[in-house]
């Protein structure tokens, strides 16, 4: 049982690798079966170089183990909580990529400086508050996952599938821990293309809102005309 | 018919990744074939690890196909835009490369800061203007195609092979798509160096002209003596 | 005799290369036998490639040498006198690895800005005083070693297992050479991810206790949950 | 004739290609033999992947031509100017590498931050002063050579092997074609950790003269205790 699962986010942690977005063991990705109730994740602190199919664990949406000999990753409950509320997610990704983790860390949002952003993520992308002393003594990672789903209030997570969570890095999700991915490498060439946009010019601010929804629509949406579909 | 021409194109495409300057599908290059009349174009979305010769959509200079399954590039329009109007150009490539498009979101022009730069572009490299609304809401890739060309009014195009679209990323230009593609590569080796040049010594400015005109014509003109012809 | 630990520093040295961290010969791994009383150690200016565990030079406490044919690191001195201060650690590393050596030539200490850091250090990294012209002088090594030793009065050298040496560049321990190793790669990550977040936001400051000591403690100590023991 | 010079000649620049210092084939390599009276240095504009032995050039120290098909480097008449006035000199570099290319384009030197520096170079790293039009329009590559010369009166070439030609980049040399390309690559990594040094501390100045002694001297001249010899 969940074998096309456990393969499918085998392969999808390891698709971090590739893009080098990962050192270590920092990072994790996970998908989740809707019809079986189930979301499959990367063992914690288990290396990239011996990750098989055979090593992710299955959990139910209360973090019930369901399959796997591992303990999960240690960010579960996270990823546990954005599939809880963010109805229309299929993957949840987490790393700790360079360029996205200074922008967290330095607390800012990621202002929409470029087209590229603009086809990806429609807004500035969004960084959760700072937690506090009791969110950070219990149950920390559900916590974590709750700053994202409130920042997230007025916002659409499917138009915007990434976040910096404060002092920390980024989670990213999509329709799948492929597209979750994806999102995560996205990301990081927007931080460090807005870091750079900043250094050249501290005054600049975000696109004209019709070149943001011009973009991010010719990728997106029944009107879509960029790719084969 | 157009087989040599969709391989170049298809072969100036791959030199985009060999050149690091791809992410994922995020780039094109075409070509003009002048006596057919004809340009041949990646395909939209289509990635890289899958770019063949015969994925190459051929086009008019009106935009009608006439060989070719694939829908073609979204920025078809933008690049036949700058065939009519660039008389001598042989192709055209835009990739969102990091530093280059650094410089196009921040809406700042490159300045000429030093030999490199002087060896291959006569001036500092222009930047479009923002775009109205209206430009943006219809026909949005022709008309950006429209602000390059009203850019380089009294720029020769030959001299100064590349631009940044402000908010966007580098358009460059060739007398083939395989010189585009260099021009790419010099501009986003530019664009980096100008960047530390600039946190270096904030009051730096363009070099001498007498300096850039003795590397510009150097490599270029009846008495260029750079190379081995 | 000493094969073992031979082997052990021999592929610690090389993990160094594989993970970039070097130029040439700058760096050096050692790892300590405490019950035999040696230190096993790269040799002075020997190039990676052809560095293997028969060239590795086994020292006892006070510099003798009792295995090897070639003359050990240059920084041997000071290694030694890590090893006789810090009675825990088993590993010691040295290089110029470049975000860290940054931090170090700007005579600042690492501030601990996000959860990365506290995953793995216990608080901000130290940078030792300037040395006096005395101290330079004569015994220069073994002083490096002192000041080092100094700056960590009041510091649990293991949970704040590296230090950046004023002028000069960090030195890393761990249990062992490869732990040593290990620490090296994390600090040079978070020395970058530092300069990058304080260019985005140069206000910010160390996180919050709670914080630092959840992620500290999440990965260490007798309640860690992260991983598999 | 001269084949294991131009043996030498085409090794050391195909070094610049390993270490990552070319783009395209900006960049070239000389040797002298002082015995024989001639200079092998890389033909102009040949592409790295195309260069071979037979491709090396053979000139005198007027510059005529003594053996091979191809012209040479158009930088040629300076490395000659070097190598008629450092005497000490067996081989010179010239690259665009990026960081040292950044210095030279913000007209500054580089200050010796750090012992990274101090092991290598004996002071800062000089940088040219600004060419007349004169020295420009007429023999500029003659004149480029002559800048240099002129700015290391009263500097032992031999101690800081290093310049950087003031709105064009960096010139190095040393006891051979293989020797001038290693100080090649260590003041690009020099370069690089002074940008961050100088952005983490703009106040950060010179190491005190002891350290820079201490370091320089254990690598060099008759008390050096650095490597194996």
């Amino acid at each position: 049982m969940y074998e096309q699962l456990k393969e499918r986010v085998c392969k999808a942690n390891l698709e971090l690798v590739e893009h080098k977005l990962i050192v270590f063991t920092w990072g994790n990705v996970s998908e989740i079966d809707r019809q079986a109730g189930v979301v499959a994740i990367k063992p914690s602190g288990v290396g990239y170089d011996e990750l098989t199919a055979d090593k992710i664990v299955v959990l139910d949406l209360n973090g019930n183990i369901v399959d796997g000999e591992f303990r999960s990753s240690s960010d579960t409950a996270t990823h546990l909580e954005l599939y809880r509320n963010f109805e229309g997610i299929g993957g949840v990704c987490h790393t700790h990529s360079c360029y996205a983790t200074m922008w967290a860390q330095a607390c800012k949002e990621i202002p929409c400086l470029g087209t590229t952003h603009a086809d990806h993520f429609n807004g500035p992308i969004p960084v959760t508050r700072i937690m506090t002393p009791q969110e950070i003594e219990k149950d920390y990672e559900l916590n974590t996952g709750k700053v994202i789903v409130r920042r997230f209030e007025g916002i659409d997570p499917m138009q915007i599938p990434v976040v910096l969570v404060a002092n920390h890095g980024p989670f990213t999700w999509g329709c799948d821990g492929h597209d979750a991915v994806r999102n995560a490498v996205v990301l990081e060439h927007v931080a460090k293309m807005a870091l750079g946009t900043l250094q050249i010019n501290p005054q600049q601010g975000d696109v004209p809102q019709p070149l943001l929804d011009k973009h991010y629509l010719r990728k997106h949406g029944k009107n879509a005309y960029y790719g084969q579909k």
